[in-house]
């Protein structure tokens, strides 16, 4: 039921995300427009008939008066400034977000407006290119989309990012955000970093290896390739559940090595990895659905993080 | 000039290269058959219309009065009884193979049928997938095949193996034995065991990770999804060079993770690998041919070689 997001939808960031967000809410007909730094976004964003300008308090002075949902789609160092803006002009709007470490950005918004309706959001969608030129209105399409969900969340501020999200196309799934931002340091940002070492050891090697390079190394490094910037905002804002995930990568990769040092074999690790890859496999597959939870019920939060702790989705 | 390749394939190991590679050839009109041990393979490969037998001896016998090329398409623990079997029956014929080890081939190769007119070769394809059910005739389309270019090697036996790699669709790339070993290591068997750690220690997370996993962790995952049995004994057969790139790649977390942990930066490793992926996609998007050589003229071997460790290619 995506007729369930009633109010506007204000944008702050024109960049892959919350270009791509703009162009579909606008595309199916909901009222949205957006703010962006560049002069230059915001006139292609223009020129291709969206709702967008440059300057920040006009956008959320109108975002005020819609009663807008004000989505945080810059990156992270930009953030501080845009929360600032938002509680001198749109202090009472529902604040939310699409960025990924939940509890640096909860931080953010505690610190610098900290009588927000702020309900956290992290959409699983990107690809190696950023920008306005990357954007795409099917980005979110089938994409998993967390919605923070604390035990003090109002119900109805949670629906209403819900959905924004169901309205992209995407599929919610509820969490708190340490759990979430556990969640991601080893399921994306990890494996920013082993593709950047495999990139950078396959490089090393020499142009002969490089022209052999076939399948294993184009997806395998396909994040590498993202830009440096983005990639170290995001992975350095997720500083602490990094190291652990990095350090279990070196100690598995190490305990590999010395079997293969001293037994020629790598059994272990690739029987885990295949062990772990048909676990995604199935996963991806199935999207159980969260069930039996009316949202607003006492413990209904609780409930809601439990289901999707086991994988299960949160189905409109 | 596919034409060059004058006579008949026949390929012993119908999974997904030997097979593919038997479909390729018919299905273009070539005359080529194969042998498989397995029953049900041969009646998938017949029924399909295509030249497939059971019975080894007979299959050789036919390989020899054709002058046929033989081609090794088996893993590599069936890879000696072929081999004495070839020396057997077939024992003129010019031998190569599609298997990933180079020098390990060789000398089973060296070991059992030592008076082999072999040159050795190694199609860059593949997916997740095995047997002959997998097989597609597409499958080596724009491949790097390196084919084997030690300096004895026979001028005319070379180009024939070169001419089977060009009328598969692929793109020759000349190297010596131990050069490509070491060149798989860091851009094929490395990325097996990245892609084997990034998988357990993601889905070692909870079903919330595996639920939020998105495109990074798909493609970064991929080929862990390989028959583990397939992974291992490509793996361990190139222990030597995957161990130096292992060992490598483990420095390079290592150092990634303390310089997290004592300066909240992976700066470093990001950086590098985002050159090298940019790197590979420039070698991967340019293709420079191999120019001034004439196979067989003093020195050829040396020439393409060199040439080709700067990333060049080897066109018909």
């Amino acid at each position: 039921m995506p007729s369930n997001l009633a109010r506007p939808v204000c944008i702050l960031g024109l960049g892959l995300i919350g270009g791509s967000l703009l162009r579909r809410l606008a595309d199916d007909g909901h009222r949205a427009y957006g703010y962006n730094r560049s002069t230059a976004t915001v006139a292609e964003a223009t020129a291709a008939g969206y709702d967008a300008a440059g300057d920040l308090t006009a956008v959320l002075r109108r975002a005020a008066d819609d009663d807008a949902i004000i989505v945080l789609a810059t990156p992270v160092p930009a953030l501080a400034a845009m929360i600032a803006a938002v509680a001198e002009h749109a202090p009472s709007c529902l604040l939310t977000d699409v960025v990924s470490v939940k509890t640096e950005v909860a931080a953010l918004v505690a610190a610098g407006h900290p009588r927000a309706r702020y309900v956290g959001g992290h959409p699983m969608a990107g690809t190696a290119h950023s920008g306005w030129a990357a954007t795409d209105p099917d980005l979110f399409r089938g994409a998993m989309w967390m919605v923070s969900t604390p035990d003090d969340v109002e119900a109805a501020d949670w629906r209403s990012v819900a959905a924004l999200a169901h309205r992209a196309g995407a599929v919610v799934v509820p969490a708190a955000d340490d759990a979430h931002d556990r969640a991601v340091a080893a399921i994306s940002h990890n494996p920013h970093l082993t593709a950047a070492a495999t990139a950078a050891v396959g490089a090393g090697e020499s142009g002969l290896a490089l022209r052999l390079a076939a399948g294993s190394f184009r997806d395998g490094t396909r994040v590498a390739g993202t830009a440096p910037e983005l990639q170290r905002a995001m992975l350095e804002g997720n500083a602490t559940a990094l190291l652990n995930t990095l350090s279990e990568t070196i100690d598995r990769l190490i305990a590999a090595r010395d079997a293969l040092r001293d037994h020629g074999s790598v059994e272990v690790l690739v029987a885990d990895g295949h062990r772990a890859r048909r676990r995604y496999e199935e996963v991806a597959a199935e999207q159980a659905p969260i069930t039996g939870v009316e949202v607003g019920a006492p413990g209904w939060a609780a409930e809601l993080r439990r289901q999707a702790h086991l994988g299960r989705v949160w189905l409109p």
